[in-house]
């Protein structure tokens, strides 16, 4: 269990708490927005007064919400605090008389400097050391929205979600245990394809999202789309044959049946041996709560799916990070 | 120029005129959700006091927020009324309290039946007939939203659409002209692809979604997504290479930076002749006002995007709505 948030975390909410936010914007890019879909989950759940709203952050500046403005809180995240359009919405948000929250790994970067409160998470991507997921993205990002819900609602989040983060780097471990033989024997299937699709709904399509566009197509150059569960009834399935790939997620919030009947369908009319399915009802979360298992799921999945991505990179012959042509290779774009 | 909207949209705002909505639900699925995307931008852009979600229908009833309640308005949209993920979140949102308001071609349909507020749309789509699109569903939809804040906010919103409506159909008609020869020398190249991709952003992303998910996926097997303009970067632009193939969608509101900065990056790194691009700049859509050109774009776009996935069909040897092997062909799913 953990004790409390981090000083961070624990000044952020100190400070926004005497406010009444009517609206809170979630505004990152890429693999940053990912979490913030599974954020949005946990406001609808649980924010009976709070609306939520998740961006991409250029959109977010271009639409320019007529809501944005000083009863609303804008929360942004940028891994190395430096992403140009993430940076630039906080000032936008800052202009426009919104209170704005920063995530980042760099409290010295731009995105920590212009934020009225920056907060640091953790990520083993970037700093290459193994670290207690409690303290990543995720982890971070419920922290700051249980405490903002709590002192608006008196919801009493903030402790189960501690105990159950308490809990989270242990599953994490125990996860990959569980899903090392089934890598190894799909691995050899799927990475000679040209496509994978991911599916997903709830909490866990952010996870999904990400997967598909930050690392099956950004660092293995598959086709790839994160397809919602049921949205694949209502035109994606008419792709599925003996030999299309999928990867399914089956989490265990309220949303679960969608993603059940999609890996059905999957299995009666695709091939067992192309249908990779994660499903939360497999893992070992002892000591969390239960309320906060559906929330800390998709971050189980995604934290062990990088394992299966670096089994698809050594068959393809080709390496994960330094394989990119364009991003961080290219700076005129 | 339309003198009003048509009398079940006027009772339905009649209706709901005196309730002050602190949130609309934009509820669908599929190619009807598409169109919810392009009202929520509509809504952000125009809505001072209203928030707005928009939801897969079966993701809505099991992801059941918080927030939906008797201050709030759930307008939904399914073609044949039927549908059964939508009749059922309209059920959903009664039983706690919302109001609700079902778009249909059918006011005998199951859902028409549900909803406190049934409205009638036309599509030639199902009828083979040809319409006006002004009364299409993105058009009725538009007539809600720009009622409802006018209602709200009293921002006359309406009066500017229904002008602006009175001119899409001609719009419409020339739009097929301006594209003919570009489909014409771009179909034998995308014809004998295995994957397309959609880039757009703001008002038109859901024209992009419904067309890769409801046209290429659904109809023609090709793998395919809508990325978003700004999030091509942040992952997805790694797939790009010299036999890649896209379809920019460059839109005329606020976001239209973004697609610009995804159309130079493909024309830089990809080819040419793989890069179909629909620019809103470049159609004559004389008659409607400027402020509502934005939002009337990405349907012009849609209904032209047709024409040029017939021609892949013939080109496929695979008919369009018949070649399904799922969708109305199967029950048990």
């Amino acid at each position: 269990m953990i004790s409390a948030p981090p000083a961070d975390v624990q000044s952020a909410l100190a400070a926004v708490a005497g406010k009444a936010f009517s609206h809170v914007f979630l505004v990152a890019c890429g693999g940053s927005l990912s979490i913030m879909m599974a954020g949005e989950y946990f406001v609808d759940r649980h924010g009976g007064t709070l609306a939520c709203d998740v961006y991409n952050a250029d959109e977010f500046v271009c639409r320019d919400p007529r809501r944005l403005g000083p009863d609303t809180l804008v929360v942004l995240c940028s891994q190395t605090g430096t992403t140009k359009e993430t940076v630039r919405a906080a000032s936008h948000a800052k202009g426009r008389g919104a209170t704005t929250i920063g995530m980042t790994l760099d409290l010295t970067s731009a995105l920590a400097q212009v934020v009225d409160h920056a907060v640091v998470y953790q990520a083993s991507y970037t700093t290459g050391k193994p670290i207690d997921a409690a303290y990543g993205n995720y982890g971070v990002l419920y922290m700051l929205l249980a405490g903002l819900i709590d002192a608006q609602e008196e919801a009493g989040l903030a402790a189960d979600l501690l105990i159950s983060l308490g809990s989270l780097q242990p599953a994490i471990e125990r996860a990959h245990q569980t899903y090392a033989n089934r890598f190894e024997a799909f691995a050899p299937r799927f990475a000679p394809q040209t496509a994978i699709y991911t599916l997903a709904s709830g909490a866990c399509y952010g996870a999904a999202y990400s997967y598909a566009i930050c690392v099956l197509m950004e660092m293995q150059w598959y086709d790839s789309q994160a397809i919602h569960a049921n949205e694949f009834f209502h035109g994606p399935f008419e792709v599925v044959d003996r030999d299309a790939c999928f990867i399914v997620l089956l989490g265990l919030d309220e949303t679960r049946r969608l993603s059940e009947r999609t890996r059905d369908f999957l299995f009666k009319h695709g091939s067992a041996e192309n249908i990779l399915t994660l499903d939360g009802a497999e893992l070992d979360l002892t000591g969390m709560v239960d309320r906060f298992k559906p929330y800390l799921v998709p971050l189980v999945f995604f934290d062990t799916l990088w394992r299966f991505a670096y089994q698809l990179a050594d068959l393809r012959n080709q390496p994960m990070l330094e394989g990119r042509r364009y991003m961080k290779k290219l700076t005129d774009y």
